[in-house]
Formats: structure tokens, sequence, C-alpha cells
């Protein structure tokens, strides 16, 4: 299963993806042949997680530069860059396929394009591997271990494997996982809906919970380790994340749960110092006040909804990426602090 | 308003309550005339929240004995007392009314059962003033508050005013209420509905917030307090209350913001000496895997569902009953520790 891919066509190509808003009721593929319906889809997250739209940023590029003028092109491609604002891979994608076309034009642009997903396919696998060594460290002695995560951030959150779900389908692939606890992960229930459906086809067992119950499923016990993906990470280690996440942190330390987190060393932001700097998009009251049409709150009532919130680095027991491990108060800013881990 | 009471009859009275599960869309009263239905509304949710249930077990107790001969009255009446678990009041309110029954008669018991509703209304409002003076003494030179809460701890959790809404209601009452921040509560969202609805019908100021996003927003400062109801409260001050509530009070203490509980005398339980000995209802699957009908996981997805947690007491910055204000360590199981205070 490929969460996105390039579809070559006879003139130009275009790009596929799952339609992530129709799971898990219907697998349905959506085929993106403007970068106004690729804007439109990461907009209402028909395609989300970080690593999934630094590739729908890259691809939107060579689709943009393969099918309009330059100008044209450049204008698309910048409302493309803002389409959401927390993740940096969504910027990070664009930046990369626009200096290829600018060198090259737009087969260079595709080819860095394609590349940047065959390198986030790799980049999973290494995350996989490194991240169940960490947690064989972490957990002497403990054969399966039960592991809670939030939102999404498996095969969907990405091009074929995951980031922190890619670990928890490594341990159950090597028949080390006891079982999975999946937070629904409000407004939008990524957890209840996604995380959810691929741990159903990968066979695991596992639990959904809503958010707020997490804090005393941890203190009771029986929780080996909390896995979380990042959507930007700063270079003192501040992890922003989907909202609940830093509640998460906050409960995993009072039960002495380690708490990991998982991304590729492109979510790791040196240019933002810390936390603070980081923005958080508000995504309006409509996600929180309805669900699937139906209001649940009274006629005038508004929501605050940021969709992410930054963890703090002293909460954070290690940083896993595709090269190396971080465990704060070393900054993953500066690269290779610990390269002997890698 | 009253959220719950009793309706004299020629013969026999009845109970009439307001039907919850139908707000905030329609304002419905149910008229109820034996235990089975009254079961069945609190197994739903129809009529919740600790001081209300004890009312309703009470009514429930003075109903069964007007209607039914002894020993069927006594069957149906530990059905009733068995129909939720943690909150201690519906069991509290039973044994009240059962004793009273014994004592005097059918005629005895509904006079319990009616002074229960009548000290229950006098207790929120004595709640609703020493909190207001609390949050006074904690919040000096601060003039509008902005107050947080979970759940719904308002009339309709009580009989005519609430507990911890009830302090806020007096704050707006009073004008110095900024802002109230009512977190949904998943899974069944007695904040977006049942709190939004009395916010809005008193016209204060208000958000509603996805229950994991109240740790990052009292970390960006701004709010003064955290004010939370109790459905059980140990006699070392550990308390039981709504899912979510220890994750907030963590939150809360790592935010430096003061965490009130707010809860009648008669929601403290001296024979339950910490929180560990609480029994948590856990309630099923399908509350989280539904909503409205459409289900959100993939088919044979299961749910952890506890409707409690418990908040150590050493997370408390004080308990505000309509008697004391009690702040833990000191102990609420042993009663009157800091009279003074009352």
């Amino acid at each position: 299963m490929r969460t996105i891919d390039w579809v070559p066509g006879p003139n130009t190509g275009h790009i596929r993806l799952i339609d992530q808003t129709r799971l898990p009721g219907s697998l349905v593929e959506l085929d993106v042949h403007t970068v106004d319906q690729l804007v439109d889809a990461i907009g209402r997250l028909a395609v989300r997680g970080a690593p999934a739209l630094g590739v729908a940023g890259a691809l939107g590029v060579a689709l943009a530069v393969d099918t309009l003028p330059a100008q044209e092109a450049m204008g698309q491609v910048a409302r493309l860059r803002a389409a959401r604002p927390t993740a940096v891979n969504l910027a990070l994608g664009v930046d990369t396929a626009l200096a290829a076309f600018r060198s090259g034009g737009p087969d260079a642009a595709l080819a860095a394009a394609l590349r940047m997903r065959d390198q986030d396919i790799a980049a999973c696998r290494a995350m996989a591997r490194r991240g169940v060594d960490l947690l064989a460290r972490l957990c002497p002695g403990r054969i399966e271990l039960t592991v809670m995560t939030i939102c999404n951030t498996g095969a969907l959150a990405a091009v074929e494997h995951g980031t922190a779900l890619g670990v928890v389908e490594q341990l159950h692939a090597e028949g080390r996982l006891a079982r999975a606890l999946a937070c629904e992960t409000r407004p939008l229930l990524q957890g209840a809906r996604l995380t959810a459906w691929e741990l159903e086809r990968m066979g695991a067992r596992y639990d959904v919970l809503v958010d707020s119950a997490a804090a005393s499923v941890l203190a009771a016990g029986g929780v080996d380790a909390v896995l979380v993906g990042a959507d930007r990470i700063a270079a003192n280690g501040d992890t922003a994340n989907k909202i609940g996440t830093f509640a998460l942190s906050l409960a995993a330390a009072h039960a002495g749960v380690p708490f990991l987190v998982v991304a590729p060393e492109t979510t790791v932001d040196g240019g933002t110092p810390s936390g603070e700097q980081i923005k958080i998009e508000d995504r309006g009251s409509a996600e929180v006040c309805e669900f699937h049409g139906v209001r649940t709150t009274p006629e005038g009532a508004t929501a605050l909804n940021p969709a992410f919130d930054v963890t703090p680095a002293r909460l954070i027991t290690a940083i896993v990426t595709d090269r190396r491990v971080v465990r704060p108060p070393e900054q993953p800013g500066t690269p290779a602090l610990n390269e002997e881990e890698a």
C-alpha cells in the first residue's frame, strides 16, 4: 500500500493518494491533477502526516511545473507551501523540488520528488529497526511490550511504512507486541479511524481509548512505552505534534513510562531554536462543535481548536530518527551529537 | 429549572427529570413512574451527576415503597443502588430514604428524599459562595477570572444549582467571569453538550475545547483556576471524577494553576481510605467506537472505557464543600480539620 505516489501519464503524470477522510469505512484513492485539488486535499486532511505532506509538497511542485506556465506555477506553489503551517516537511518538500526545478527543469523536479518518496520509505524502515532496538534496551527482560500511541503515524502518515506506528508494526512482525493502545485523537479521530484501521490490517491486538483516559491507564501500570510522531522538532528538542501529545508526555513522566518521539531526520528543524517559535495552527470551531454533520454543542458555541501542541524536550526520553537516537537534553539541532548510537 | 423533582399525584406521585441525552438539541422532561424506568434513565445517563444521582436514589426508594409490595420494592431498590458504582451519592441516597422508610413507612421515605433535594439546593448555594471567596484569595488582584472545567457540574448535575459550575455561575452573576473554558469530555461530551448549554443560558463568555487541548491551553497561561466536581472523595482526599480529571490535574500542576474540587460534604466517603479502593466503572466499547450511530473505528475494534479516574490528593489545591475548605494533605475523611475556614 502506498499512501501517496506519482502516476506517470502519456503527456503529464498526476498524483494518486488515499483519501483518508473516507477511512475506516472505505479505502478510496483520489487522483489529483491540479495543485488546487492538492491544496484542497491537504486542507481537509485527505492526506496528512508530516512525512506524507513532505512528499505531497514535492510532488505538487512537479505537477505544477509540468502542467503550468512558470509564473502561474510559482503562484500555486506558494499557496501549496502555506497550506498547513506546523509540519516542517511540507515546506521542505516544496523547497527541495523547487530547487531541483530551478537547476534542472521539470524532469529534475519530478526526480527530486520521487527521490524524496524513496528516501521516506527507507527512513521509516531505519526508524522501525532503531526504535525496536531502543525499546529492547529500555525494557530489559520484557519479551512482549504494550505500547501507547496518539494520532496516526503509520503508513498513512508517510508513504509505505510509518514512523512511531512503524515501530509498533515492526514489534508486531517480530512477535513482540502484546497490545497497542491507540488514543482516539480528537477532534478528527485519526487514532480511532486510521491507526485502528492499520492495526486491524496488521492483525495486532489493540484497544482504542479516549485521549483523556490515557493518563489513568498509564498510571495504572502495564504500559511499557509511549511512542509518538512529530510535525516539527526544534533545535533544542522541543517537539510539535498532534494536540494531546504534550498531555501524554506529562502522564508518561508521572507514571515513569518512557516517552519516545519517532520522526525522520527531515522533521528536525535546526532553524527553529525552541518550541516557543513554532507556529500552531488553529483549525477553527467546526471540527470540535460538529461530528458527521451533527452539532454537539448548543447554537452559538465556539471552540478553541489548536491542532498541535509542543512537548518540552525535558519530557522526552529519546528522539529516534532514521540516523540516530537523541536523548534530550542533547540538542537534535546540533547534528550527530551521538552518532555512535547510529 | 429543576433537574429532578417529585410530582405529587392523587394516589401515588412520580419523578420528573430532564432527559439529558436530548440536550443541547431539545429540553425534554421525562416522567418516571417505575424503578425500572429510573434504572434505565440512570444507565443511559438521562440523569447523571453525583448530587442528582443522590436525589434520584432517594426518590427512587420513595417511588418503590409507595407503589410496590415491600419485598418486591426491596429487590428493585437493590438494583437501583447498584445502577452506577462510582458515585457515592446514589447509594447514599438509597440508604437514607430506606432507613427513613424502615422507621416511618412510605411517607417518611418521601420526606427524607425531599429533604435531600432541598439540602442539595442549599449545599450548592453554599459551595458557590465559598468557592468564589476562595478564588478571590487564590487570585489576588484579579477582577475577572478565566476558569476551566470538565464534564458537567452545573444545575444539570444537581437539583437547581451546580457544584463546580455553580461557582462559575456565581462568578458570572457577580460580573467576575472573564471566560469559561469547557473541556468537551469524551466520550459522551457532557462538557460540549451540557456545560456549554448551561453557559449559553447564563449568557457567559465561553469556549469549548477537546480534552487533550487542556494541557497546552493551561501551559500557555491566562487561565486562573481549574474547577472540577467529584463522584467520590476518599478519606485521604483522593478524588474520583469524570475521566480526564486526573490528566487535567497533572496539566494544572505543571502550569502552576490552582486546581479546585467542588463537591458537597455528602460526596466525602470516610469509609474509603484512599483512591485505590474506589471502584471505577468501565462502560464498554460502544460509547467510544460509535457516535450518533456512526461507527468511528473499524469493525472489530474494542475500546477501554473507564468512565472515571482518580486524582491523587497531592495534585488538588483545595476541596471546597458546603461546610469547609480542605487543603490536602489535610484529610477530608477526618471531619472538620479546619472548621475555622467554614
